[in-house]
């Protein structure tokens, strides 16, 4: 059974990619570059579909990777934190992962950056027992300047998706809140969405339908709001506070995101795949605060303290059918 | 005399503080901002010396701390790797450090980007055994685009610091150059420089004379350097180079930088003082690289294959009193 849910996995990744940079890169009217590229030891390989000055996106990626290889110790914590039940024995463990990571950052400071990610990975485990497998993935929005109607409809949309499927949305938003979160600056990355970690269960094909609606929920969100928000005038200020958000968004990435770490300590790691996370352009100022009552302090607001969109009421998009 | 080691290097710190804020806000034509700032529980505080958006310099820090605290296991991790008599026993260690700590930032990508630090370090020592401390220090040079007349002045400078105080200068600047790697892309951050950490000794007052003249060689260097490259004129394609290298700047700070993560996890870190560090702009673009041949592509080649630029033929700069 596990070999069909990894291939179940990985074919839906390798389409919605497809699908996702045919509908961005015509809604861009700038095409995806598509890069193919395997692991030199034949250890795997992946599609990067990357993005970069277009019409609407400044820069955005869809990759997917499936490789496999052995876990290293420090590989091994940082991967791992809620797994009681396996054990590092001292020897490197066998594992085989698929995953698509996406993030997009428009160009207009009024269009929220997204970013999600789906994943399954299986490994030996070292006590010689069957293989031990579990899931990841979410998805969460980086407004620079907040819309109460994207943040509502993305939140509901995936709200539905877990209602679907039986999952708790509930664990699934307060894990997102706290996992993108610059501790540093007792601040969110952004808004949140959920994010589900080291999930482990026994109907993993159940899961796997999960992940699958929950990607395909993504275009049906992303491109309403993306078509939304593309065109709406804005001024230099508006675009200097949009870089200097993105500041904040690579302290995220680099100082926190485990995966980036994961991602850039595995050997033969392909660096600019994972470093597509980064922003076209980024900002720092110093001790650099909104003016009270405006729509960035609004914004700053809400990071400080995540709301809970879902349970607001129904955004002026209509909800697509999940 | 541990007393009279921390208050003369506190001393020197504060003072050459004052002086590259000075002059170097002189030469800028715009005054650096002095925010003096205090921990809340009294265990100290220190003065941010910082520009921004000067007429020379885009984005520049000078700043000084002095606090006390007590070492927590995941800081003393971090903080140390060299010390093999200083065990972990599973009580926080009470500390005092004092440090300076510099990064300039020029608007023209003709002038290099210039880091410094100079920092003493005390602490109980869990076995009861008197204090323990040791320093560190150094200064790094980070060019966009390559002078060798600049690189060999700094490192020449350098030498004749260490070769006075019978420091080895081939071990810093070997230190520097494997310390300052952006290792996830094989690549240096810069042109190196020299760099020492966790120095212990029995004479401590000759390393605060050391780290005296150190410093006190960065103006007689660096002011040299900005006057020669400050006014030269560039294009909308050099300064993006700039900061598509100061993204990789950006990189190296956040993900590899141990004085940046112990700051960051530090209680009450002051976190704006540290990531004064970060560029006032950066950029990525996806797998970019330079025209083979071309001036940004020979800065890549010697910042992958660091230079003994110390015994290069003398530089057309007069070489300073040390």
């Amino acid at each position: 059974m596990p070999d069909s849910v990894f291939k179940k996995m990985e074919a839906m990744i390798r389409s919605r990619q497809q699908e996702i940079a045919k509908t961005l890169g015509e809604l861009d009217g700038k095409k995806f570059t598509m890069d193919e590229w395997f692991r030199e030891d034949g250890s795997g390989g992946g599609v990067s579909a990357v993005i970069e000055d277009g019409n609407v996106i400044e820069r955005g990626a869809c990759n997917v990777s499936v490789v496999s290889g052995h876990l290293t110790e420090a590989g091994y914590k940082k991967m791992r934190e809620n797994h009681g039940d396996l054990q590092w024995n001292g020897n490197p463990i066998p594992y085989r992962v698929c995953g698509l990571s996406m993030i997009m950052h428009p160009h207009n400071p009024h269009a929220p950056t997204v970013h999600l990610n789906y994943r399954y990975f299986e490994c030996d485990r070292p006590d010689g027992q069957p293989m031990s497998c579990w899931f990841g993935g979410g998805a969460d929005l980086t407004p620079s300047y907040l819309y109460d109607d994207d943040a509502v409809y993305f939140h509901q949309v995936l709200k539905a998706v877990c209602d679907k499927h039986n999952q708790s949305y509930g664990e699934m938003k307060e894990w997102c809140d706290q996992y993108f979160r610059n501790h540093h600056r007792n601040e969110g990355r952004g808004i949140g969405g959920i994010f589900y970690d080291d999930l482990t269960t026994d109907k993993p094909m159940e899961v796997v339908d999960f992940a699958t609606d929950a990607l395909d929920s993504f275009l049906k969100v992303y491109v309403p709001i993306l078509k939304e928000r593309k065109d709406l005038p804005y001024t230099k200020e508006e675009k200097a506070w949009q870089a200097f958000r993105r500041g904040r968004y690579v302290e995220f990435n680099l100082l926190h995101d485990r995966g980036t770490a994961f991602g850039l300590m595995t050997p033969g790691a392909r660096v600019e795949s994972i470093l597509c996370s980064m922003p076209r352009f980024a900002e720092w100022k110093y001790q650099y605060k909104p003016e009270p009552g405006s729509r960035e302090a609004a914004l700053v607001e809400v990071l400080e303290t995540p709301i809970n969109w879902a349970d607001k009421k129904q955004s002026t998009y209509p909800l697509p059918p999940i």
